[in-house]
């Protein structure tokens, strides 16, 4: 068992929610080491904070006890859950937002969060951060078995994200974005491997978006300065970039963004 | 003893000022951990980093040793002070930071930090984070005692900030802002304990400020989108928000916030 | 051996680059502790990036391994090297980042990354911080010697950036920028040690910058509101900053600052 508790949330640094999450795991269980993954998910965006998880999840020790909160549904009838993966424990609200991560750590065993001895003793209507999903990650990086922790529920049943897959064509690819990182690079679930096996040896494509024809290369900096540039990132998934500039503002794009991009033989 | 050392500071996460103060404290602490409250308090605003830091004191594990740095007399005459309360240790400029943290966590022993043995070798006239601040909470956290430090002072001479209390009448109560959070929502000084003492079984309010009448709901999403709202937030305080808008800008305010709010028995 | 790796980079805390630099290395060296000296370094400025580094170095335990990623040149030819310091361990690439830090740490001996051994599995093109300098980093960490991560390299070899030294003369100095802070502070090259040696004891002088006379003061309150100072920051740098405002703004400086200061005797 890791004593590695990683934390994902839309809290921002600006106050201290982030802090009184992590005083209350100090507390509960002394031994832990935190790790942030980032604390500046988009407001609310499942979607974003889905994606950016799923970046770490590969690199982390096994054993890592994962809290994960973009929660716009605190107060609602939302569930709140652990769940147990081939490699990692998660807690998390259950609103899609483990739909990557799961993928790459398929889910083993999941419980419903319901059991209120393992929370704070009083629980506010809208920080589970603190009250709920603090404690219970202390309870299990200390040795508490998950499946003591709540009900058990089926692993199908856990809310998952729609458009998490490209739409494979025989001579073209819809591919949906995911998230757009700070530097305004657009990025979209098309995964190199898939795009590798779909693609004929020695077949060339271009990529359409939002009207434009954009080049498939190796990195951003191969095209002129200004121009938009696809090419596979480095988590492996397919980018829109502007050499230099943000592709967001390139294409006027709203957040969060919405428009498909499209792959295409030649 | 602990060996948590939890920090709260405005130098920001932009440039090296925290990594300075946090390499002292690893040098001469090397066992220490690091808990970062938030170093994003508003440039020199003592009200709103006294506000931040009482959030998070109730929940740190008891011994932690707080370095809290919101300095704008730093250079001049403003006492530089340890404190050792009922739960915490705190190490501070001594011009009412801790004033919120100290009423939660009663002090019982303060010193002056007037004993440059304890600092680094030379300090310069802006950064005593890193000379002297750092380097006294390295030594409590190593065991010296904190009576060692400096000469002992008075408790009830620390400074203290005025308007932390509302104004309790019959028919009304007027609240003081204490912090305004990256979501534009304002934090007054009335507790929801306070509050439901004053308020009699069955009665009911409302909220004037800067000349509108806002309801108090649960939460935010209580209202209509756009419009203003008041509840008990996670830290128990009043607070006015807008949802899905900052109150900040709706009600057109500026930093740091001065107009008071006052709840109407109706 | 220290067990602390210290992380300078351009990452930004928004996406989760640095999360998954630290997985690797919570991974590889769970024994690790791990200090965040920066990760808002100005995106691909090495000049600042060098200089924040250099305000951390004296301050860190020794033996500390440090990781430092500024890195416009990924994926091009530039070197990834390795280099002990007197004082510390460095992973970087070869493109002058190190060049203040080794003034103060001066080097040993230094390698060139080729050896694959020891990074990760699938190196990619733009995350070389992820795929090759934490590898690295938790092998020095956890006592692979210096010598095997690498073929040696002079290390009068190392890239070194132009105009870290002031143009000391007669009469005058000309001094060089190499940060501009959060508040809009500029950081020069001349150091106060450098500086008192030049000044003959009673001398007086006064600082010219973008055709502005400027006094030299103790510190920026010492001149009204709104105007213009300059004086020896925390770093002993000469600083010019404007009391409770920008000099970015006053001046109506670009970034990177290109714009060189005058100290003249009077």
């Amino acid at each position: 068992m890791s004593r590695l508790i990683a934390l994902l949330t839309d809290y921002g640094y600006a106050d201290t929610y982030v802090a009184q999450l992590k005083a209350v795991l100090m507390h509960m269980a002394p031994q832990a080491v935190l790790l942030d993954i980032t604390h500046e998910v988009p407001a609310c965006n499942i979607r974003s904070g889905a994606y950016l998880l799923s970046t770490v999840v590969p690199y982390l020790p096994e054993g890592t006890v994962i809290i994960a909160v973009v929660d716009p549904g605190v107060g609602s009838k939302r569930r709140a859950v652990a769940v147990r993966g081939a490699r990692h424990l998660y807690v998390a609200p259950d609103n899609g937002l483990l739909s990557l991560a799961l993928r790459i750590d398929p889910p083993q065993h999941a419980v419903v969060l319901d059991n209120p001895r393992y929370f704070l003793p009083r629980v506010s209507s809208t920080f589970h951060g603190r009250d709920i999903f603090a404690p219970v990650a202390a309870h299990l990086v200390n040795g508490t078995p998950l499946e003591q922790l709540g009900s058990a529920i089926e692993t199908q049943s856990l809310q998952v994200l729609e458009n998490l897959d490209p739409e494979i064509h025989e001579g073209y690819i819809i591919t949906h974005p995911l998230h757009a990182d700070r530097f305004g690079n657009l990025i979209f679930d098309l995964h190199e491997d898939v795009f590798q096996r779909w693609l004929l040896p020695g077949g060339a494509v271009l990529v359409e978006f939002a009207s434009e024809i954009i080049p498939l290369k190796q990195t951003f900096s191969d095209v002129e300065v200004g121009k938009p540039v696809a090419y596979f990132g480095s988590s492996a998934h397919l980018e829109i970039a502007v050499n230099t500039d943000s592709a967001v503002n390139y294409f006027k794009l709203r957040m969060p963004i919405q428009e498909n991009a499209r792959v295409r033989l030649l």
